[in-house]
């Protein structure tokens, strides 16, 4: 395809891309196809000779489209949301025009450096405490990965690399070192609430170590208390094992509770093992401080040995720190270690782009830089710029900052506001149409974060387990809407989030409305 | 931005990324700008208030584009080349267009099942044995990843978990069992050659086990023996340590050699611990076979308790496995484990996009599923549908099978091997104008896949290697072409890479002679 070709079919996929988007409200939400059903419409093997670009573009309508679940339908109430938004599709135009692996600064400079700019500004649009700033006094900073799950996996190295250096930091190299450091190695313990997203037990197989989680109930609205950290490290300890990292949650996957920061820090400042870090043999470590003062000097005992790194996972509702009445949940995590949340949610910057920031970047890179020759250049070794690689998993990376600084320019800081805000409005909407018929449902959870979680009434549990489930079949099977379900601590609820950018109050009213019918025609039958 | 405004805005980048890539042969081929160069043009903070489009692209051009090193240049012969292509571009448009996470099957069936489709295509394409296929006799398959380091990362944890599994099997499940785990993880070695990329030492990292190197040598042209694999794990396993993972690489970074596949298969078949896998106290582990016939039984052999796990890194060469001169290599693929080259290297699918394939997709996603309540529907839970989140670390996907499917379709198989084959035959023309000169050159490595390696003569090794760096410098300095060095037991040596789609014989020529012209004077110089 030469250079004028490419002109003539990239402008026809915009129009046939933008004719997508006004056509989405008007089809099934959920993909209607069956298993296995895209096989027998394609060849069992590539062509030998190139085929024209309009034969290929022709079968995104008639064998893609039919297996698309579109996201942007304003139907779409499941899971989180994954926003787009034209300015981030232009940008993202652009990246791929500048296409290359961009590993290190001269890979292309601008790819690093902007980079290091947005993160700043994202996180001083979220009042995220000064020392994620990557200019800030514990020299830290951020970094754009894919997804929230290498961003737990990489804090998770490093607060593993931390914590082992720091416990045996006492012991000169040598045999003795290593079979300690095996030991403690055998005894790590990585902690999520029960609430917590999955990614948390993912990157501890993937490393290898024991999880366990901290419960959640009813009463503290699903979040995570420092009062139950602090007993389940304790009977972590009493067991002999080591808990090293903790990921905290900022609205949790299944119904948006917020974890109890503030109590949280506070707990692990005074359960600090003492200074000498002496865990080394199989006895219970207890929670004795150090001083009395532990509890509120938060920089004094993190730097603690053996300490448990923080990480908050925002993955969605880090989007609501935008708004002023949600930025005094930033205030603890001074205290801790890492935070991300993923801006291609809920933030309008089309997939993918994970937002994480750690306190200080010197423990991501000591965990992950490994530097061959092949990669060693002047700019590199001079230690005047980032070379992002040592802060993720990958060598090479996408030019992601690009639609990042796009979206933020194109919708200024007011327009995601006003973005979030909405989101936010429509699930409290929802939230008072439900509770207002308390003869068809019992909302589970109330609306927090555009997120609502709700039950059908009935006699017993079981009987309103059974009932919501069904619900949650038929309403489905309407593609008209598309709902994901939950199940916490035993308990079956339906969640409807509210935060896609296509949907309005109409909409909201459109989806209570099948809801209600729906619900009473179950009813009814019962 | 409304949907008019997208059309508009969108066409106008087309013309604009076009006008681009038409100005590029005309740039400097690496950014022209120092450390810290775009901070001073930017704002400190987002705009509270949006901005236009106009004035966000024009920033492209003023403040982005000079901070751009221009992979596609026909003088970028630098590391191993990015290759985009205007039909991937265009395909990428339609991926962001269907905006989602799509971590499941129900997210959008068309991106979990082209995926499967293509990589099937793209398997036979390069002639993998059958057991690659998703239908093949061992249940293998394949998936894209974003880079070659994740992809060895997740089958590092696969090989880790399938050897503990097996080394503990005979163990009855209790506090005893724990301990010898732990033992056993206390002794993994993760191997690769000195020339295989340094995203095998940095998976090790992650996962906290050992790495070592199986050493090469010029004798055998850098290429990993199983002769010298045999003494690598002997030597370990007299320190009663435990190899459990090798990466074989298929053309290595610094100068494209290929390890001695069948060598290598034989040592391993030959290798492997007793069948009852007793390996688990301190002691050694002799080399001894079963039985006779083990080095020519390769299906048994990887069946063994204990064995080594075989990944196999062709993430620039394995492009040219769409040759069929080259298709001999991949016999010996039927005996390993896994398999992956990155497509955004050499095969013109705009970055990221690194395929992988493994012969038992249990081993894969034994290791790597969890599985939440929200996660589960009907689909996924009947087997009817592959949950690729559980062949990787994040749960989120970009849909990334689109752009190798109208890579595939738009130059079909021929078209890719005329592209591929081009940049070999470049590669040997600048090996003979370099040969053609001994009295300025000596060819470190002769051309191999598209990569030629050389050094300055001089009377010394020190002299070769202080000229050599210099000559490297200067040219770097040029604008005109950008070259990477490499440094392989203790000799400097300057890698070509013809692979760039846009590197014609002038774009040769004229970098020989460029070369040619300042070896020339440097020599006259000294």
């Amino acid at each position: 395809m030469d250079i004028n070709e490419y002109r003539k079919q990239a402008k026809k996929a915009v129009d046939e891309i933008a004719d997508y988007y006004e056509s989405i409200p008007s089809r099934p939400v959920l993909a209607d196809v069956s298993p296995g059903y895209l096989r027998p419409l394609l060849p069992d093997a590539a062509p030998l000779q190139g085929e024209p670009m309009d034969s290929i573009a022709a079968d995104i309508q008639s064998k893609i489209m039919p297996g698309i679940t579109h996201w942007a339908h304003p139907g779409f109430m499941a899971f989180f949301p994954c926003t787009a938004s034209h300015p981030a599709n232009i940008a993202e135009m652009w990246s791929n025009a500048f296409n290359g692996a961009h590993f290190n600064w001269i890979c292309s400079p601008a790819v690093t450096e902007l980079e290091t700019i947005v993160m700043d500004w994202l996180a001083k649009a979220l009042a995220l405490p000064e020392c994620y700033l990557s200019g800030g006094p514990t020299h830290g900073g951020g970094v754009l990965h894919g997804s929230a799950s290498e961003a737990i996996l990489t804090v998770m190295v490093a607060a593993r690399d931390k914590y082992l250096a720091k416990v045996t930091a006492h012991l000169p190299d040598g045999e003795d070192k290593e079979e300690q450091l095996w030991r403690h190695r055998s005894r790590l313990v990585a902690l999520g609430s029960a609430g917590a997203h999955s990614s948390t037990k993912k990157a501890a197989q993937v490393l290898g170590v024991r999880f366990d989680t901290v419960p959640v109930d009813e009463e503290s609205a699903y979040a995570m208390t420092g009062e139950a950290l602090k007993s389940k490290l304790a009977q972590l300890r009493a067991k002999g094992l080591e808990p090293f990292y903790l990921t905290a949650t900022l609205g949790t996957t299944d119904v948006c509770a917020v974890d109890d920061f503030a109590s949280i820090a506070a707990t692990l400042a005074a359960d600090r093992p003492k200074a000498n870090g002496t865990t080394t043999n199989g006895t219970t470590t207890n929670g004795t401080t150090t001083n009395g003062t532990a509890a509120t000097n938060g920089d004094a005992a993190v730097a603690a040995p053996g300490e448990v790194w923080v990480h908050v996972d925002a993955a969605f509702a880090g989007s609501a720190l935008v708004l002023e009445e949600y930025q005094h949940l930033t205030a603890s995590f001074a205290h801790f270690h890492s935070f991300n949340f993923n801006p291609h949610k809920w933030l309008l910057t089309t997939f993918d782009c994970s937002a994480v920031w750690v306190r200080s970047r010197a423990d991501l890179i000591t965990a992950l830089s490994i530097k061959p020759a092949y990669l060693r250049n002047e700019f590199s070794d001079s230690d005047l710029v980032t070379d992002y690689r040592d802060w993720q998993i990958p060598l090479g990376r996408r030019f992601r900052s690009l639609k990042l600084w796009f979206v933020l320019r194109s919708y200024g800081v007011e327009g995601l506001r006003a973005h979030v805000r909405r989101g936010i409005e429509l699930g409290q909407s929802l939230d008072a149409k439900l509770a207002a018929r308390p003869d068809l449902f019992t909302l589970f959870t109330r609306a927090r974060f555009a997120l609502v979680s709700f039950r059908v009434v009935g006699a017993t549990e079981d009987e309103r387990n059974a009932r919501t489930e069904r619900l949650y079949e038929t309403l489905n099977a309407s593609g008209r809407v598309y709902l994901t379900s939950t199940v916490v601590n035993g308990t079956f609820a339906i969640r409807v989030s509210t935060s896609t950018a296509a949907v309005q109050e109409e909409h909201v009213q459109a989806t209570f409305d099948l809801i209600a019918k729906e619900a009473e025609a179950l009813l009814a039958k019962a």
